[in-house]
Protein backbone atom coordinates (compact mmCIF):
# COMPACT_ATOMS: atom_id res chain seq x y z
CA UNK A 1 0.00 0.00 0.00
CA UNK A 2 1.49 3.33 -0.92
CA UNK A 3 0.68 6.53 1.33
CA UNK A 4 -1.04 9.79 -0.35
CA UNK A 5 -0.66 12.74 1.78
CA UNK A 6 -3.49 14.18 0.27
CA UNK A 7 -5.82 11.40 1.68
CA UNK A 8 -6.72 11.55 5.72
CA UNK A 9 -5.13 9.44 8.04
CA UNK A 10 -7.78 7.01 9.46
CA UNK A 11 -5.60 5.46 11.86
CA UNK A 12 -2.28 6.06 13.98
CA UNK A 13 0.05 3.62 15.29
CA UNK A 14 -1.43 4.61 18.54
CA UNK A 15 -5.32 3.78 17.38
CA UNK A 16 -4.33 0.51 15.68
CA UNK A 17 -2.65 -0.70 18.76
CA UNK A 18 -5.79 0.82 20.41
CA UNK A 19 -7.69 -1.47 18.10
CA UNK A 20 -5.86 -4.58 18.53
CA UNK A 21 -6.08 -4.61 22.19
CA UNK A 22 -9.85 -4.21 22.35
CA UNK A 23 -10.51 -7.24 19.87
CA UNK A 24 -7.48 -8.63 22.18
CA UNK A 25 -10.04 -8.03 25.36
CA UNK A 26 -12.58 -9.91 24.24
CA UNK A 27 -10.76 -12.69 23.00
CA UNK A 28 -9.68 -13.23 26.47
CA UNK A 29 -12.94 -13.70 27.59
CA UNK A 30 -13.55 -15.85 24.58
CA UNK A 31 -10.67 -18.42 26.20
CA UNK A 32 -12.29 -17.30 29.25
CA UNK A 33 -15.73 -18.66 28.50
CA UNK A 34 -14.48 -22.02 27.22
CA UNK A 35 -14.52 -25.28 30.24
CA UNK A 36 -10.75 -25.78 30.87
CA UNK A 37 -11.11 -29.46 29.76
CA UNK A 38 -13.35 -28.64 26.79
CA UNK A 39 -10.13 -25.97 25.70
CA UNK A 40 -8.34 -28.20 23.81
CA UNK A 41 -10.42 -31.17 23.27
CA UNK A 42 -13.58 -29.56 21.54
CA UNK A 43 -13.72 -28.84 18.25
CA UNK A 44 -16.19 -28.72 15.07
CA UNK A 45 -16.32 -30.28 11.77
CA UNK A 46 -12.91 -31.58 12.20
CA UNK A 47 -10.85 -28.16 12.92
CA UNK A 48 -8.79 -27.48 15.56
CA UNK A 49 -9.79 -26.70 19.26
CA UNK A 50 -9.96 -22.98 20.62
CA UNK A 51 -6.90 -23.63 22.99
CA UNK A 52 -4.66 -24.24 19.54
CA UNK A 53 -5.94 -21.32 17.74
CA UNK A 54 -5.14 -19.44 20.77
CA UNK A 55 -1.74 -21.00 21.05
CA UNK A 56 -1.33 -19.99 17.09
CA UNK A 57 -2.47 -15.85 17.94
CA UNK A 58 0.05 -15.79 20.94
CA UNK A 59 2.78 -17.42 18.52
CA UNK A 60 2.31 -14.47 15.90
CA UNK A 61 1.81 -11.61 18.22
CA UNK A 62 5.10 -10.69 19.83
CA UNK A 63 7.30 -11.63 17.59
CA UNK A 64 5.83 -10.10 14.55
CA UNK A 65 5.82 -6.69 16.38
CA UNK A 66 9.49 -7.38 17.40
CA UNK A 67 10.35 -8.37 13.90
CA UNK A 68 8.25 -4.70 13.15
CA UNK A 69 10.93 -3.07 15.05
CA UNK A 70 14.10 -4.63 14.10
CA UNK A 71 13.50 -5.62 10.55
CA UNK A 72 14.87 -8.89 12.20
CA UNK A 73 12.65 -12.27 12.39
CA UNK A 74 13.28 -14.41 15.02
CA UNK A 75 11.35 -18.23 14.82
CA UNK A 76 7.65 -18.17 14.92
CA UNK A 77 6.24 -20.42 17.41
CA UNK A 78 3.09 -21.84 18.40
CA UNK A 79 2.35 -20.44 22.07
CA UNK A 80 2.40 -23.98 23.43
CA UNK A 81 -0.21 -23.57 26.34
CA UNK A 82 -1.35 -26.81 26.92
CA UNK A 83 -3.83 -25.62 29.79
CA UNK A 84 -6.74 -22.60 29.98
CA UNK A 85 -4.66 -21.30 33.04
CA UNK A 86 -1.42 -21.39 30.91
CA UNK A 87 -3.07 -19.64 27.20
CA UNK A 88 -4.70 -16.66 30.23
CA UNK A 89 -1.06 -16.31 31.62
CA UNK A 90 -0.03 -15.84 28.41
CA UNK A 91 -2.66 -13.89 26.83
CA UNK A 92 -1.99 -11.34 29.46
CA UNK A 93 2.33 -11.45 29.49
CA UNK A 94 1.75 -10.66 25.82
CA UNK A 95 -0.75 -7.57 26.75
CA UNK A 96 1.64 -6.31 28.40
CA UNK A 97 4.34 -6.97 26.10
CA UNK A 98 2.43 -5.03 23.07
CA UNK A 99 1.79 -2.27 24.82
CA UNK A 100 5.54 -1.89 26.07
CA UNK A 101 6.77 -2.38 22.42
CA UNK A 102 4.54 -1.20 19.61
CA UNK A 103 5.39 2.38 20.61
CA UNK A 104 8.90 1.46 18.77
CA UNK A 105 8.14 0.68 15.83
CA UNK A 106 9.62 2.93 13.70
CA UNK A 107 7.37 5.00 11.48
CA UNK A 108 8.63 4.31 8.15
CA UNK A 109 8.24 0.50 9.25
CA UNK A 110 4.27 0.55 8.69
CA UNK A 111 4.91 1.17 4.85
CA UNK A 112 8.20 -0.40 3.86
CA UNK A 113 7.93 -3.98 2.20
CA UNK A 114 9.04 -6.29 4.53
CA UNK A 115 9.77 -10.17 4.69
CA UNK A 116 7.89 -11.24 7.66
CA UNK A 117 9.90 -14.43 9.15
CA UNK A 118 11.81 -14.80 5.92
CA UNK A 119 8.86 -15.84 3.78
CA UNK A 120 5.74 -13.22 3.91
CA UNK A 121 7.12 -10.27 1.47
CA UNK A 122 3.99 -6.75 1.81
CA UNK A 123 4.50 -3.56 3.85
CA UNK A 124 4.39 -3.72 7.50
CA UNK A 125 0.92 -2.28 7.58
CA UNK A 126 -0.93 -5.23 5.62
CA UNK A 127 0.99 -7.87 8.49
CA UNK A 128 -0.29 -6.14 11.39
CA UNK A 129 -3.44 -6.01 9.76
CA UNK A 130 -2.95 -9.80 8.54
CA UNK A 131 -2.53 -10.63 12.53
CA UNK A 132 -5.55 -8.25 13.50
CA UNK A 133 -7.63 -10.18 10.97
CA UNK A 134 -6.76 -13.84 11.73
CA UNK A 135 -7.70 -13.28 15.05
CA UNK A 136 -11.29 -12.05 14.59
CA UNK A 137 -11.42 -15.06 12.14
CA UNK A 138 -10.74 -17.57 14.52
CA UNK A 139 -12.52 -15.76 17.11
CA UNK A 140 -15.32 -16.14 15.77
CA UNK A 141 -14.89 -19.95 14.98
CA UNK A 142 -14.70 -19.90 19.10
CA UNK A 143 -18.29 -18.53 19.54
CA UNK A 144 -19.68 -21.59 16.96
CA UNK A 145 -17.95 -23.51 19.41
CA UNK A 146 -19.35 -22.20 22.62
CA UNK A 147 -22.69 -22.29 21.06
CA UNK A 148 -22.05 -25.31 20.22
CA UNK A 149 -21.44 -26.22 24.00
CA UNK A 150 -24.12 -24.54 25.20
CA UNK A 151 -22.40 -21.67 26.39
CA UNK A 152 -23.57 -18.15 25.60
CA UNK A 153 -20.30 -16.09 24.26
CA UNK A 154 -19.16 -12.81 25.20
CA UNK A 155 -20.99 -9.48 23.19
CA UNK A 156 -18.90 -8.90 20.64
CA UNK A 157 -19.22 -5.27 20.58
CA UNK A 158 -17.91 -5.51 23.91
CA UNK A 159 -14.10 -4.33 23.35
CA UNK A 160 -13.68 -2.81 27.01
CA UNK A 161 -10.14 -3.85 29.03
CA UNK A 162 -11.75 -4.18 32.05
CA UNK A 163 -8.75 -4.15 34.47
CA UNK A 164 -10.76 -5.69 37.74
CA UNK A 165 -11.49 -8.55 35.15
CA UNK A 166 -7.79 -8.76 33.68
CA UNK A 167 -7.00 -11.88 35.99
CA UNK A 168 -10.24 -13.66 36.21
CA UNK A 169 -10.88 -16.84 34.27
CA UNK B 1 -10.06 8.29 18.14
CA UNK B 2 -8.12 11.25 18.39
CA UNK B 3 -5.13 11.80 15.79
CA UNK B 4 -1.70 12.72 16.48
CA UNK B 5 -0.25 14.37 13.21
CA UNK B 6 3.38 13.64 14.59
CA UNK B 7 2.06 10.04 14.15
CA UNK B 8 2.38 8.67 10.65
CA UNK B 9 -1.20 7.37 8.62
CA UNK B 10 -1.33 3.58 8.71
CA UNK B 11 -4.14 3.77 6.11
CA UNK B 12 -5.66 6.23 3.91
CA UNK B 13 -9.65 6.01 2.78
CA UNK B 14 -8.02 4.17 -0.48
CA UNK B 15 -6.48 1.39 1.42
CA UNK B 16 -8.80 1.03 3.72
CA UNK B 17 -11.70 0.34 0.77
CA UNK B 18 -9.02 -1.96 -0.91
CA UNK B 19 -8.56 -3.96 2.50
CA UNK B 20 -12.06 -3.95 2.87
CA UNK B 21 -13.35 -5.42 -0.77
CA UNK B 22 -10.47 -8.02 -0.63
CA UNK B 23 -12.12 -9.06 2.03
CA UNK B 24 -15.38 -8.66 0.65
CA UNK B 25 -13.89 -10.68 -2.53
CA UNK B 26 -13.55 -13.58 -0.03
CA UNK B 27 -16.63 -13.73 1.46
CA UNK B 28 -17.87 -14.09 -1.72
CA UNK B 29 -16.17 -17.04 -2.14
CA UNK B 30 -17.64 -18.56 1.38
CA UNK B 31 -21.29 -17.98 0.34
CA UNK B 32 -20.20 -19.34 -3.12
CA UNK B 33 -18.81 -22.62 -1.44
CA UNK B 34 -22.06 -23.16 -0.03
CA UNK B 35 -24.68 -25.81 -1.67
CA UNK B 36 -27.63 -23.77 -2.72
CA UNK B 37 -29.88 -25.90 -0.69
CA UNK B 38 -27.88 -25.01 2.61
CA UNK B 39 -26.98 -21.05 2.46
CA UNK B 40 -30.21 -20.90 4.45
CA UNK B 41 -30.74 -23.75 6.03
CA UNK B 42 -27.73 -24.96 7.60
CA UNK B 43 -26.19 -24.02 11.23
CA UNK B 44 -24.13 -25.12 14.09
CA UNK B 45 -25.20 -24.33 18.00
CA UNK B 46 -28.61 -22.75 16.97
CA UNK B 47 -26.66 -20.08 15.23
CA UNK B 48 -28.25 -18.46 12.20
CA UNK B 49 -27.69 -19.61 8.44
CA UNK B 50 -24.67 -18.00 6.41
CA UNK B 51 -27.33 -16.40 4.61
CA UNK B 52 -28.67 -14.39 7.27
CA UNK B 53 -25.37 -13.53 7.72
CA UNK B 54 -24.67 -12.55 4.28
CA UNK B 55 -27.68 -10.36 4.67
CA UNK B 56 -26.98 -8.93 7.42
CA UNK B 57 -23.78 -7.48 6.30
CA UNK B 58 -25.50 -6.57 2.60
CA UNK B 59 -27.83 -4.34 4.92
CA UNK B 60 -24.95 -2.33 6.68
CA UNK B 61 -22.40 -2.16 4.08
CA UNK B 62 -23.84 0.59 1.60
CA UNK B 63 -26.10 2.81 4.11
CA UNK B 64 -23.19 2.71 6.60
CA UNK B 65 -21.02 4.62 3.75
CA UNK B 66 -24.14 6.47 2.41
CA UNK B 67 -24.71 8.09 5.88
CA UNK B 68 -20.49 8.30 6.05
CA UNK B 69 -21.19 10.56 3.35
CA UNK B 70 -23.85 12.95 4.16
CA UNK B 71 -24.39 12.45 8.32
CA UNK B 72 -28.12 10.93 6.96
CA UNK B 73 -28.63 7.99 8.41
CA UNK B 74 -31.46 6.25 6.52
CA UNK B 75 -32.71 2.45 7.82
CA UNK B 76 -30.95 -0.09 8.75
CA UNK B 77 -32.27 -2.89 6.71
CA UNK B 78 -31.45 -6.96 6.44
CA UNK B 79 -30.41 -7.98 2.57
CA UNK B 80 -33.96 -9.77 2.14
CA UNK B 81 -31.87 -12.39 -0.23
CA UNK B 82 -33.44 -15.76 -0.01
CA UNK B 83 -31.91 -17.50 -2.66
CA UNK B 84 -27.54 -18.33 -3.07
CA UNK B 85 -28.56 -16.57 -6.71
CA UNK B 86 -29.59 -13.23 -4.89
CA UNK B 87 -27.04 -13.07 -2.68
CA UNK B 88 -24.41 -13.18 -4.70
CA UNK B 89 -26.34 -10.76 -7.37
CA UNK B 90 -26.55 -8.48 -4.43
CA UNK B 91 -22.96 -8.87 -2.90
CA UNK B 92 -21.74 -7.83 -6.61
CA UNK B 93 -24.24 -4.87 -6.75
CA UNK B 94 -22.94 -3.61 -3.52
CA UNK B 95 -19.39 -4.15 -4.14
CA UNK B 96 -19.69 -1.66 -7.27
CA UNK B 97 -21.82 0.76 -4.87
CA UNK B 98 -19.18 0.93 -2.30
CA UNK B 99 -16.17 1.66 -4.64
CA UNK B 100 -18.43 4.56 -6.44
CA UNK B 101 -19.61 5.83 -3.05
CA UNK B 102 -16.43 5.42 -0.60
CA UNK B 103 -14.39 8.34 -2.49
CA UNK B 104 -17.00 10.55 -1.36
CA UNK B 105 -16.68 10.75 2.05
CA UNK B 106 -15.69 13.90 3.86
CA UNK B 107 -12.20 14.16 4.91
CA UNK B 108 -13.18 14.72 8.09
CA UNK B 109 -15.85 12.47 8.28
CA UNK B 110 -13.53 9.88 9.52
CA UNK B 111 -12.45 11.32 13.01
CA UNK B 112 -16.12 12.83 13.32
CA UNK B 113 -17.88 11.78 16.02
CA UNK B 114 -21.56 10.30 14.70
CA UNK B 115 -24.55 9.00 15.97
CA UNK B 116 -24.93 6.16 12.89
CA UNK B 117 -28.66 4.97 12.29
CA UNK B 118 -29.68 7.09 15.41
CA UNK B 119 -27.82 5.13 17.66
CA UNK B 120 -24.67 4.29 17.21
CA UNK B 121 -22.18 7.09 18.17
CA UNK B 122 -18.94 6.86 17.55
CA UNK B 123 -16.01 8.23 15.14
CA UNK B 124 -16.78 7.68 11.84
CA UNK B 125 -13.65 5.46 11.37
CA UNK B 126 -14.77 3.08 14.20
CA UNK B 127 -18.21 2.54 12.13
CA UNK B 128 -16.26 1.25 9.61
CA UNK B 129 -13.66 -0.92 11.26
CA UNK B 130 -17.24 -2.32 12.66
CA UNK B 131 -18.08 -3.39 9.67
CA UNK B 132 -14.72 -5.06 8.32
CA UNK B 133 -14.61 -7.22 11.64
CA UNK B 134 -18.49 -7.62 11.85
CA UNK B 135 -17.46 -9.55 8.21
CA UNK B 136 -14.70 -10.94 9.05
CA UNK B 137 -16.11 -12.17 12.55
CA UNK B 138 -19.64 -14.08 10.91
CA UNK B 139 -17.73 -15.46 8.42
CA UNK B 140 -15.13 -17.36 10.23
CA UNK B 141 -18.33 -18.97 11.78
CA UNK B 142 -19.14 -19.45 8.03
CA UNK B 143 -15.82 -21.95 7.55
CA UNK B 144 -16.77 -23.73 10.80
CA UNK B 145 -20.38 -24.02 8.88
CA UNK B 146 -18.81 -25.55 5.44
CA UNK B 147 -16.28 -27.56 7.47
CA UNK B 148 -19.30 -29.28 9.10
CA UNK B 149 -20.60 -29.73 5.65
CA UNK B 150 -17.66 -31.52 4.79
CA UNK B 151 -16.95 -28.85 2.44
CA UNK B 152 -13.33 -27.04 2.13
CA UNK B 153 -13.42 -23.20 2.61
CA UNK B 154 -11.84 -21.05 0.67
CA UNK B 155 -8.11 -19.98 1.44
CA UNK B 156 -8.43 -16.88 4.34
CA UNK B 157 -5.29 -15.29 3.31
CA UNK B 158 -6.69 -15.16 -0.55
CA UNK B 159 -8.22 -11.48 -1.14
CA UNK B 160 -7.83 -11.22 -4.83
CA UNK B 161 -10.70 -9.62 -6.31
CA UNK B 162 -10.48 -12.76 -9.59
CA UNK B 163 -12.60 -10.37 -12.71
CA UNK B 164 -12.92 -13.79 -14.13
CA UNK B 165 -15.03 -15.34 -11.56
CA UNK B 166 -17.02 -12.55 -10.26
CA UNK B 167 -19.95 -13.75 -11.76
CA UNK B 168 -19.36 -17.63 -11.08
CA UNK B 169 -21.32 -19.33 -8.02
Amino acid sequence: MSSDSAQPSLLTPAQFLAHWQGHRALTRRVIAAFPADQLFTFAVGGMRPFGALANEMLGMAVPSVQGMITDEWASFADGGATTKEDVLAQWDATTAQLSALFPNIPAHRFSDTLTAFGQYTQPGIDLLLYLLDNEVHHRGQGYVYLRALGIEPPAFWDRAHPDADAHAS
